[in-house]
């Protein structure tokens, strides 16, 4: 049996599989691209893509006023999907679960912001961050902006939907010859997995633990971008 | 001096052509559509299909889950938009500021929708309806729902951006071509709408009184279609 | 029985009609839009909007370079969907079989546009102009043209697929549910369609009858625009 | 200077620095990803999933007919665009440079798809096949196969426009900011790529040489994601 799904669909397809002497190959899938031993998983770069729509369309109006637009972007425990969009759609800034202190830095920004007379801004929440989503946030920064006209936009759950992205499928062929082969070979028990764009075998155990951290190096490209 | 608005737009024009005697003629440009005197306001053609768009991706998953999506369609005053998108997407139901009795409707259809195991509902919020926004009724609905996993999405200014769609640029040329003609023939203080298609003039005043009000045929599609 | 189609399928179904005593009301359904007795046929709007995307991509690289594109679009006997997408992109000409000199007028356009150094124009072309389609017509500028790269894109069944825009869902809504309607009430041998966007009815065998002509406006605004 | 091209661009500027003592980087960027020293282009990943959404839609109308659709991709030298989108989109064949017997393949497969009643078949074209594009190909099919309803979709610019997806801009972004880090670390003469999604340096004069050649792994791909 090939398993598509995170860890908590592999940790059940493992009970399943110890109970009912089922061989079991499992493949990532999740938008929020935070399972360990992949650097990828199945959905994330589609639903990359529709967050970078919706943000440039936004975009298009931010140009003209003084706005703070907070757009809200799923990760209840990772904040991948919110720094990959922050960059690639030049976002002012982010607010992401693994960032405790973003909303000081937010404060700071907005303030030399106004002062630099920046028309406007947008703001990425991944729903998880450690100050609630993208509501609560705004009605702080409301207050404590009143120069800034706030508005909120909730992508819910346009993120888990839409025709794939040709990385998407390409991938998810690749990985499901793998799982299939390795089947056929005899082998059960592991996670088919991309690390830099090779195929990667990994116990499913060790794919429940852990959680991957966000890149240094592109956290520092959201401020040189967005600049 | 050609003007590309909604009413408020427009009344401001007509102080300025008045105080400086200058000939102003009136386009209607919305994404609420509503505005007298014309059937059509440029903008409004795109912000709907980008609601589809973004409701058809939602649907994608609604139909796993026993799952009840509020999405929240831009329209302080009027519910146009919301309700066009409602007819082409199919979804189960709308809240509109026109309505006041939505809400018990939406607890009809919910009472009788989990008795009949339909899986995921999609209801349509206009910003302005009466209740309040998505994030306000989802919170009633939760309460008096618990069995639906309740959801929400904010479109927000998604809905002002994005490239025209073919039937926005073309009546936009034809307007935009009408308001010159006229302003080369002498008039002013008219504005240029399109009634059944067809090229309409109007005095700028009679736009800013009234707002059209929702057809009823349409308002029973909902219903046929959703089903 | 209610048939979606064009003069073709409506010749058909009214010969398995009359056989077999079936009542049968038709639905205009082509992206040619040139069925008599409506303005707008199924399908129409979302090809004219599928044009206009790619119209645009090819846009992109216009600005740059010297460049003549021809673009073919769908219209074996109708040039609709060329003209409309003109205007909607700005196209610099549209060569359709209802015109037979244009071929002379894009050789005046070109002469000119060399001279005074325009970067690249754009030409839509429909299938069915009576110089044969894109291919065909390009060979012959680039003898006459050498000054100008010459490219050439043909959409093909690219026009016949996609997700529907939000006016092809809404309008096959009305008109089916006005399909249904009407044979609940006993007609039959109609056509629903849409004039001047209110529903009409004509008998089927009208439908077959003579070509809706293009509009001489809206042959003058791809002037106009594209200069 | 950051010159972003492929081969012709980074040569040019070589000669352009040595005469002129100016530092140089390269990056790569060209559609056709077929540069030495990186696994990736900018704009490969958009081309791509331009392609991929032209043949979808293709594939929408595909089903219904006993249709033989030929599609010509971008490549006058390389197949990876027309590869890489065969896998994405289960193309039943493709039609590359790097691969010379291609023909007779398409020919053994369309008799037995034939004999197996398939409805329709895709296939994609490399404009640079070694049998011409997708015209002459088609003209050929059509005298072998008159069973067949052969069409031709020529995608030409429209695979050069649009706007980047996320991979594409972020990973513009990584090689933009490592290409100022090098010329500030006083380097030149090198350009920057992406191999195994890690940052490579290598000297410009590497990448002009020899060409990538096609995995093998993804061309049986093509066949098992096709049946």
């Amino acid at each position: 049996m090939v398993v598509i799904g995170g860890d908590g669909s592999f940790a059940d397809a493992q009970v399943f599989s110890e109970e009912f002497g089922f061989p079991i190959v499992g493949i990532p899938g999740t938008i929020d691209n935070d399972i360990c031993g992949t650097d990828y998983t199945i959905g994330y770069d589609t639903a990359l893509n529709t967050v970078v729509e919706a943000v440039d369309k936004i975009r298009d109006t931010a140009s003209a006023h003084n706005r703070l637009f907070f757009i809200e972007v799923m990760g209840r425990h990772a904040g991948f999907l919110t720094l990959y969009s922050g960059i690639a759609t030049g976002a002012e800034a982010i607010m992401v679960p693994e960032i405790t202190n973003d909303y000081d830095m937010l404060n700071t920004f907005l303030n030399s912001a106004h002062k630099q007379h920046k028309t406007s801004s947008i703001v990425l929440v991944a729903e998880g961050d450690e100050l609630g989503g993208a509501i609560k946030i705004a009605k702080q920064a409301k207050k404590d902006h009143p120069e800034y006209d706030v508005r909120v936009t909730i992508l819910g759950h346009i993120q888990r939907g839409g025709s794939p992205t040709a990385t998407d499928r390409i991938n998810a062929g690749r990985m499901g010859v793998a799982a299939v082969e390795a089947l056929l070979k005899g082998e059960q028990g592991i996670m088919i997995g991309l690390v830099r764009n090779q195929l990667a075998y990994n116990p499913l155990s060790k794919s429940k633990k852990g959680k991957r951290s966000l890149d240094e190096k592109l956290l520092d490209l959201i401020e040189i971008l967005s600049i």
